[in-house]
């Protein structure tokens, strides 16, 4: 293999290290940058770079530009609902499916005992003051269905007040799925969660 | 659609940039740099900041860190063997393949009249240089088989001086290709190049 100068390389080193992109795209996303002007290079970087400067809303720990996201500064959220979720992604695809009105917490991740992440490491606290301070009513655990996502709702269901109602979301055959290739786990949840037509 | 903080938008707006890279895999990205630390994230804007300071190798095009590339520098290279490539890329795979151990000239493109790339526009002076310059004895035309990469072939051959023997590489069938698989183009130039064994 040519030896490539120097920069190239430490962009390509660089450029590598973005999730899903292997060295050969690094590759070809360098030499396509080399080919660019300044001013398009410089976009790119300074995209990348205030990332740094991202915050995080103080009610429920999505990303955010000042001190709360824009979930929690909307007025017809009801934020008497509340849905528990483990990241920004999880967030996201809840928010894009529209079914969902009041507002979010986002644990940081599920209880992982293997991985050391006890509570201390999820935003319980958060999540304490969340439900005290807007009166939730109720909760919806919209953790994935896993053994660490069991166990984090059979912990929250301990630690959340007796008087807020707590909800996990369905588990079942997905839309568009095909019973045939389904594995026997959601087949035999998707039984369990029948609904009377 | 869930309203995402600006920076993260702009992060994605930029990062969606890169060839090969999509609104869906950017935002995956974005997600993926706001959880690094600051480091990390410095450590990826400045490999890419710094291609614009990447130079260019005033003997064959090739980007390099200094004045001439790795190649040309070379003493062991053969420099009276040329092979002409359109681009970078072309360049990187004929070095991967270790087959070639003379010097190249990148052209830069080919000619096409339609989207008004001349000769003014390619690495022509650059070429008539290095083959005076060099004595170049014998330039393999490494172009792409497309009907400007033949037109650019059937140019280069008018301007390149008369003692100068001036090859095309071999087409034909891949190796690890399949007959049954391969379009007849590719099978006719595959039996016009038969070899006698």
């Amino acid at each position: 293999m040519i030896k490539l100068p120097e920069k190239l390389t430490t962009a390509i080193d660089a450029i590598s290290k973005l999730p899903g992109v292997g060295r050969k795209s690094a590759t070809r996303m360098a030499l396509t940058l080399a080919k660019w002007n300044n001013a398009e290079i410089e976009e790119i970087a300074s995209g990348i770079i205030q990332i740094k400067s991202i915050n995080k809303c103080h009610s429920c720990a999505m990303y955010c530009d000042d001190q709360y996201c824009a979930v929690c500064l909307n007025p017809s959220r009801n934020n008497q609902f509340l849905c528990v979720v483990e990241g920004v992604n999880d967030l996201i695809a809840i928010e894009s499916s529209g079914q969902f009105r009041g507002t979010f917490l986002i644990l940081g991740g599920v209880l992982n005992p293997l991985l050391g992440i006890g509570p201390d490491s999820l935003n319980i606290e958060m999540l304490l003051n969340k439900i005290k301070h807007n009166n939730v009513e109720e909760i919806i655990l919209a953790l994935n269905p896993s053994v660490e996502g069991d166990a984090t709702c059979s912990y929250l269901k301990q630690i959340i007040p007796n008087n807020v109602k707590i909800n996990r979301i369905g588990f079942g055959i997905p839309i568009g799925g095909n019973l045939e290739y389904l594995d026997p786990q959601t087949i035999s949840k998707a039984f369990e969660n029948k609904r009377q037509l």
